[in-house]
């Protein structure tokens, strides 16, 4: 059993990837279930197989606690560690390849709060991934991109776990719009350009250390992207998956 | 008059110190406002001069658009750039010095959309500086300082306006605690030797490009630990603010 976890800011496709590659899997009959981590969740696009919900619901710790959206939320994620074990109990009933984790809506509620290490840890670090969904409509501007990119970086680094970054809801973007974006990953230096183009002032020296850290980190190279909509890219995401999990080795993933 | 947008991590105190420093200011004589920027804000320490909740309400818009929680929060960021018209208006009624702006509970709705770059133009760019409050018991481990000094950098290379980092709610830190994050402020090695410690895993590399990314981006040196709680550090968050939009010269600041 391998573990993906799909991150990303709100909005940008998590759930709507977790449902198109579920059934992609389902086609290739290649086993996977759904864990829906995402307790203020309202309608999703699949049937989850094992859901936070069940245990934390948002609207009832807001009712419960009294507590607005924003409160609300931060006690949700840590409610969540505190509910793992039913979590793990349940997907310990299921004898599947892949286990597709949708994260909570807001990123910063996953990834910079200590329940995501503890989940993390529950379900089985060293046989987990990370999918990180960049948002399309961030990842236009050289700034946005940029941006995006470092979150990953972040991410990765406050997870520890190997990483895939995908351009999510690539049919939001014009056939320009894509190129630019793909050439930014492949092409360092013309992210590089487009960026000084664009940030004439003195902030620019953040810009160059992030773009920097950026090429340390090694995020420039390959980048797939995807389209829930128009099912496209999945093959891609198997595959990078495999070679994440297996290093392109045919495996026994039980 | 002069605009302070407050960002940080949900719960990382950002209405409590609003509220302190506004009380701060008037003690001191000096004159402020406060907005807020929060839709989904249900109780707030202070009493707002202007209420984005007026117009935008997340409540209304989760009933209105049949939204959970996480899609009226997105939207709700976006009707407030579409929004930002009537709240200069309001701004436009007083004469202040400063300008306290109590941004949404969680960061990435107001830094990773593009609505921030509208209301920080429509408010008066030239005229803004950010104070970006570091949780901290995120800043605790030597990950999570350096995960959320990446993340105040990425917010500053957003907005593209100057910034004033503060280590928030130090009451909530012991005494070795709150020594060993101000050392690593101090100290870059410090900080780097920890980091080294901890993570020994091949993770690692992302770690020491974001440290490196820390030390171009000049992360490291002055930190202000401020409590709102025990009314600490205010005085020091004043004197970095004048520093930041006078480079420490008397002014007038009408």
């Amino acid at each position: 059993m391998r573990i993906i976890y799909f991150v990303g800011t709100a909005g940008s496709g998590k759930s709507s990837l977790v449902s198109a590659y579920k059934e992609w899997l389902d086609n290739n009959g290649i086993d996977a279930v759904i864990v829906n981590l995402d307790p203020g969740a309202e309608s999703i696009p699949y049937v989850p197989d094992a859901d936070i919900r069940e245990w934390i619901e948002l609207r009832e710790v807001m009712d419960e606690y009294s507590l607005g959206p924003n409160g609300a939320q931060v006690v949700c994620a840590d409610l969540m560690a505190m509910n793992i074990e039913k979590l793990t109990d349940v997907l310990g009933t299921y004898k599947t390849n892949y286990v597709l984790v949708d994260t909570p809506g807001q990123l910063e509620l996953f990834a910079f709060r200590k329940s995501s290490n503890v989940i993390v840890e529950a379900l089985g670090k060293e046989r987990s991934m990370t999918v990180f969904l960049a948002d399309p409509m961030l990842c236009k501007t050289s700034n946005g991109f940029i941006s995006t990119m470092m979150l990953s970086s972040i991410v990765q680094f406050r997870l520890q776990i190997p990483m895939i970054t995908v351009l999510s809801k690539s049919d939001l973007l014009s056939d320009d719009e894509l190129d630019k974006v793909l050439t930014w990953f492949a092409d360092p230096d013309a992210l590089y350009g487009d960026m000084l183009d664009n940030d004439s002032d003195p902030q620019t020296v953040i810009g160059m250390e992030l773009f920097k850290a950026l090429e340390g980190v090694g995020v420039f190279g390959d980048i797939r992207h995807v389209s829930s909509k128009e099912e496209t890219g999945l093959e891609e995401l198997y595959a990078a998956s495999q070679q994440c999990f297996f290093g392109g080795e045919d495996a026994d993933i039980n």
